[in-house]
């Protein structure tokens, strides 16, 4: 058993977030729809543990279904495109008390379309569509949009950034502000129930139309005043 | 002629701006669909100018269209369900090299919903609507929707909060950069052209969510990393 399950975890965001919870001693499974892919993910995380002079737990990647069977947090960070087919071939391998965590925002990419514009979901956002097709009662809570995954994958940055997190009870959103909190620099800002996701989301958009329009690939954001 | 027209003044966002660009040293007119009201509005800026310690050149209050008529830069910060009557009746008064600030966040309570949701305009944003409405050619830019009204309203209080800017020329962005910078602690950042108000719109609906769920009224935010 893992502590953190990362289904889509050999993409940036995935990845760098494994980094992230490797190095704060976290046991991490990387998931990806080839257990290959997934397995040679984690040879490059545990490398890249050692190379920041830490000593990893266990790091092992599976095919997605048995990386979501072996964690009590599952984090959905694959493409808009894959969101839908990934939870519906892992939801009955979900344990019936884990915490949902979606990171995915809808950008217009997954059409074709610009980075720094966004779909409208038919629920509104896509921690929401997520919700839909996940089991009946588990918790989902939307987090994690505003951190480079340039950063991420760069031990040596502290983030200068806020994780604004919606949804989940109390419980998950413990679990979701712990593991936001183990990523140097970050801080835990909840913006409230699920359906303020779809805002979340399209800050998450601003930020990477910022980066296209200032050339860079880091902009992140801090909530002021709470 | 005045430095700057704010079409809506009387409200409190449109009134926070007007007090913070008079105590700039800029000349203010603000314009209401009343004229009385609109002077009303001028009388008590004056006042808390004056109350401020500080010298105000002209403000006066005046009618929308005549206030429109009688600045080189006209923010237009009136509720959305008035956004589309309201360019409609100055349109003709409007200067032809006029620049346009849109500062509407396209709240769900104009159809009697809730602050924390937003609704999906057929034009994409609040910005992109005014500058439907706009006489061709006048430069629309969307601006100043992150700075709390209660902290504008006090000469006191250092805004911790950027600016995120879209749309607009070399010219309009040089003018709204130099008005953001007038506001003690804010930060001007652009962010591309006018469609991104879509997301920056809904970035100010997040930081509502985020006031409602703290129980606060003065949240804002900064980009980092530009």
């Amino acid at each position: 058993m893992s502590d953190v399950a990362i289904i889509g975890g050999t993409g940036n965001q995935g990845y760098g977030l494994a980094l992230r919870w490797a190095l704060a001693g976290k046991s991490v499974v990387i998931g990806s729809r080839q257990a290959e892919r997934a397995e040679e993910a984690a040879g490059n995380l545990r490398a890249a543990v050692a190379a920041a002079g830490k000593q990893a737990l266990a790091i092992i990647g599976l095919e997605n279904g048995a990386a979501a069977a072996d964690a009590p947090v599952v984090v959905v960070a694959v493409p808009l495109a894959a969101q839908i087919a990934t939870i519906k071939s892992i939801k009955e391998q979900i344990r019936p008390d884990v915490v949902l965590i979606d990171v995915t925002v809808p950008l217009a990419t997954a059409l074709g379309g610009r980075a720094s514009r966004i779909l409208g979901l038919p629920a509104g956002s896509a921690a929401e569509q997520l919700a839909e097709y996940a089991p009946a009662g588990v918790q989902v809570v939307s987090a994690f949009h505003f951190l480079s995954a340039d950063l991420l994958a760069d031990p040596e940055q502290n983030l200068d950034c806020d994780v604004v997190v919606c949804g989940g009870d109390a419980r998950a959103q413990g679990i979701v502000r712990e593991l936001a909190e183990a990523i140097a620099g970050v801080r835990y800002v909840h913006a409230g129930a699920l359906p303020a996701a779809r805002l979340v989301e399209a800050a998450a958009a601003m930020l990477i139309s910022i980066n296209i329009r200032h050339k860079v690939r880091h902009s992140g954001m801090r909530i002021t005043g709470v």
